[in-house]
């Protein structure tokens, strides 16, 4: 199985790239809040292919449409299920597929597991496609968090090896975060923004894809939220995280670099500051033994390049079992990172606010 | 809560640093195992703390005795419980963590949560000690993997700034795994490892800690392990992983580094080795949608250098409400990575044995 | 939280009786299987409303519309789900409800647990209506569990004080299950089948209700199902089984008759009959020690009266706090229990099924 | 699986009748609770063998040893461990079961489902002692709760045919359930125990075994506790009830009797009393829609006489494959009824305080 996520809220995925529809039932959302449409349409739209040049061509209003969990638009504590219907499917781009799996690409390993009848229409289940449901289901925790105080927000911190400016760990704020809200392109440097979409535009003239590193932030998470051991905040967020295709990392606060560091290097002194208990640097991205310090909670999660290019691979015929040659061809995303962004606040914001209702503190 | 991991393989955790016993519960396993007690024994060695100069000097023989389970030594279909009793505790040490959290240690956190009540000796149920159970635990499922050819091991690829040779991602071998196995040190360039040994007592001096990186693969999994969307493998793996304490990042295959390539540089192009699938290259680490491609899967984990140092740092007192400053006494690792190894490789083999129990493959 | 059910097969309901949709999503299903549609919805067509003259006048369709998990009409390996559309509301037959509970529906629980924006449109999430996603996702299961040879079959045993003949637990046969296949009524007993059908309908016109007991009996399942404290079989289908409205209690083989008989009287002999073990008698309802014996599975699960009547009943304002007298109006069912068959074989079915993906057995 | 209950409050359950122990972790209890453990070792002995005339012969003191979750004596957030360890085992007893399954026992499925290697010895993990962790584990719970002002107590309302006078649905007391507290033997009509007293020792001398029926209620229950469909208070109590070996059938309110009533006679109306909302009646057991009505929540179990009889029965002889006769030797309860009173308490106190952990509640 696999999609299911969540203890407290419980979100369950549903649908294939073309199957009628996608959506997700979200069971455990407080009763009585009145979500906002507008804003998490404005939300699934960041998410949306075909609004800007870095992006595939293919067109989905991605409008939900809500079938249950509502009340004359208020939620009524029933499980909340959406919708999006699916519109502009090619399925004649995929019939190669069938028989010669994309390299990098899930379409071998769905093969082994589903065999004959699994659905290769646009990557099936696997599609990116499902992360418009982790979207509807992100972006009313997102809402559901703001109330609390708490914000969540990511950008684009590299692409290939570009590089925007990282958030400062300590003093990310509510301030670099509306910027964030405001901005076509989520980075915080807009030159590194027009160079990384150059970079993007490139690739896509030469039939290649890039990578890239998304970071997320949320402030305002009380200290206290999360659980030792197996239901810490990074076993959660990255059980959620890793839900997002493409993603083959994740790292919390110093991550990787921390390594390389000594301990006299990476602790986090704690001072007093305005009468509250704070570290006076954040390498531990705001968590400590699984469990949230009040600090700024911070990850990153690595994306590897779009598997889809048109520069011919090898590949594998699974009816003749010989090696053939293969260029993928149809719409694709030369970089999925701008699009991610979405994702991964939508999914950070499931896993807090998920933790944040199982939560009992002394203090 | 936090200490229960698994599906068809569950384990619960209990204990605390100095309680009168740590343990594990372990439900799901087959009957009629024989679980091999020496090698179990040996595999639990090798995270025992004071078996070598670059180690704490604290002494646990780290013994497992074991409740229930078992009949006549051989598993029965009931839950396997077996604890480990606590004997050289020197509470007296951490008298004053109580009052002064402990700088990127759960200290605080753990006030938050817990209150007054907390258990601040020896880190309480944040202890490194609680990766014991988990090797408990983890040492019988290599063993159940083992009889199905599928083989784990890891290895310290970094400590400071110094770098173990990799494991070659394609061909890692029975053969390196077997090396591996007889290190007293677990690297494959001994060379590199006296370095890193050297760099850990001259922290030791200093009253400095180090951090560092384990790479572990496991061979033999066959494709088609693992669920897609928030059960892949990467999901799972993370989703232990983190359990152990200290560990800030976890990636698969290329990892972070697949950030700066592109698709044409990370794709892996799909071959025909003696009749069988596979890839050329392996920079996905064995893992394509969530589901294992029957390449090596392979993964890293980033240890921060342990929190507790002797140099002075800035903390605070709870009670006082003010700054203060902090030298941390008592027995320490300076670094933990090299025990660390046998703990990742136990969590690997707990989220793969769980995910090969719920395995349906059509091909 | 509420609408999820089971660990290999995982299903999420989602829907209130009057919202835009209700449905189910089912995730574990094996890929490859064809459902067959026309059976589905021949199965569906036994819990729907309007059908016959002893039951509710609302007519819905029922017709599930299939949003994912199918290729060609063949499971694929995602999560299927699917949905009805709600057509036939009349939203203004409920408008006194919100102030005035029902009594003993859930109505005044629903307002405690949900306040002023639960949705108490037809009785909101806590709807019969709730069954229909489930008798979708058991109706698959039926399917899925006869091409292992295992066949669910319920029957009514008994409403008000007339009793149908119950199933012979020994020999509940094949035969007697396809004879209730074709019954327009579920009873063994065509003579107390009609009885029933007077009593009913007598019911109704006197603005009463009538309850019931629905006994069900699962055939051909193999022995070694299910496990033991926790997870037997009775945990497992009284889990589900009371998720269908109005059932009160759950009893396996003799059970709360078995209180008043001896060991001696009670116990079932072990026998061999054509080669295979088997229990000359089966007081034990196929189930010891929570797994099953490879005999029938037989239980019986009790329905209280419809609590929707027009004879004026004491009920409370919510808003002027004070007593009032209330003769609940609108289309409602005299007895449910004619149309809870299909319910009651649905949740067996995904509750053996669910059982059965996770089983392993040694012999 | 099996051991494993609970989703706020998590406990899992490990042992056989003769492992060296057995025991229970319990994850999720608050911190900075202190345990009553005189309390909780009066409520234990009310479980324990031996004390009655009634009873086993079995003697053992079933006294936990607590290995963590402690500090100081009061609850530290870590999980809680718990063990008993073995001391009077006769193993020698159990030889000949390996061979012939003992009627109603579950000596033949656990041969299906474990093979050779089962822990016949004491009916392994299915023995009664099992119950034991898990009135430790209820027995922390009971406590917990009445702190919240809510008392859960149950009373043999049946054995064989005598009958005890049930708990007054709507009027059960704090001083009846004080009365039941001081009880040697847990009926509310002394002279109804005495003769059931004489019915189990009248079974014992003629080697025959008896059932009977637990009725358990709660008061204080706030309004408002457990959720719709699958996680209603009736799913929850039926899923952990049945874990305790012998039950057979659970029944909430009026249960089966229901079946037999009209919907004007089942049905209780809202009444307000002292300003507060009730029913004037309880048939519907303090339960609507899965949810606490706040009146007292009343069920009862059913369980079967005990398959231990020293009559002869019919068996077959695993090794043999052929027909044979058995009487069951060893010490055996004729009645396990009256120590399956505190279990009966137990598991309801797990299941209201997991529920009541996972409850928000709008009013």
């Amino acid at each position: 199985m696999s999609s299911t996520y969540g203890t407290n809220l419980k979100i369950s995925i549903f649908g294939q790239s073309h199957s009628p529809a996608i959506g997700v039932s979200i069971d455990g959302l407080p009763a009585g809040f009145p979500i906002d449409f507008d804003e998490l349409q404005t939300f699934l739209k960041r998410r949306m292919p075909g609004t800007a040049a870095h992006s595939t061509k293919r067109k989905e209003p991605d409008i939900p449409e809500f079938l249950s969990g509502l009340n004359d638009g208020v939620t009524c504590g029933a499980p909340l299920a959406a919708i999006i219907h699916s519109t502009d499917t090619r399925s004649s781009d995929y019939e190669q597929i069938k028989d010669i799996p994309r390299p990098s690409h899930a379409d071998y390993t769905a093969y082994i597991k589903y065999g004959e009848k699994r659905d290769v229409r646009g990557g099936g289940s696997f599609s990116g496609r499902l992360t418009a449901p982790l979207c509807i289901a992100g972006g009313i925790c997102l809402q559901l968090l703001r109330q609390q105080k708490i914000n969540i927000r990511a950008h684009i911190l590299q692409i290939a090896n570009i590089q925007d400016r990282p958030f400062d760990p300590v003093n990310v704020s509510k301030k670099e975060i509306d910027f964030l809200k405001t901005a076509d392109f989520s980075v915080l440097d807009t030159d590194a923004g027009e160079r990384m979409k150059s970079a993007i535009e490139e690739a896509r003239k030469s039939g290649d894809s890039l990578g890239g590193i998304i970071e997320c932030a949320a402030i305002g998470v009380p200290a206290g939220i999360g659980d030792p051991i197996f239901d810490g905040m990074e076993n959660r967020i990255s059980a959620i995280i890793f839900g997002i295709p493409a993603v083959k990392g994740v790292e919390f606060g110093n991550g990787f670099s921390a390594a390389e560091l000594r301990g006299s290097q990476n602790n986090d002194a704690f001072v007093i500051r305005n009468d509250v208990i704070q570290t006076s640097t954040n390498r531990h991205g705001g968590i400590l033994g699984g469990i949230t310090s009040g600090m700024p909670l911070l990850f990153r999660a690595a994306f590897k390049p779009t598997p889809s290019i048109s520069i011919e691979q090898g590949s594998v015929s699974l009816s003749r079992k010989e090696e053939v040659r293969l260029a993928v061809t149809g719409r694709h995303d030369p970089c999925i990172v701008p699009r991610a962004v979405p994702c991964v606040e939508a999914a950070a914001a499931i896993a807090i606010y998920d933790a944040l209702l199982g939560c009992k503190c002394a203090i």
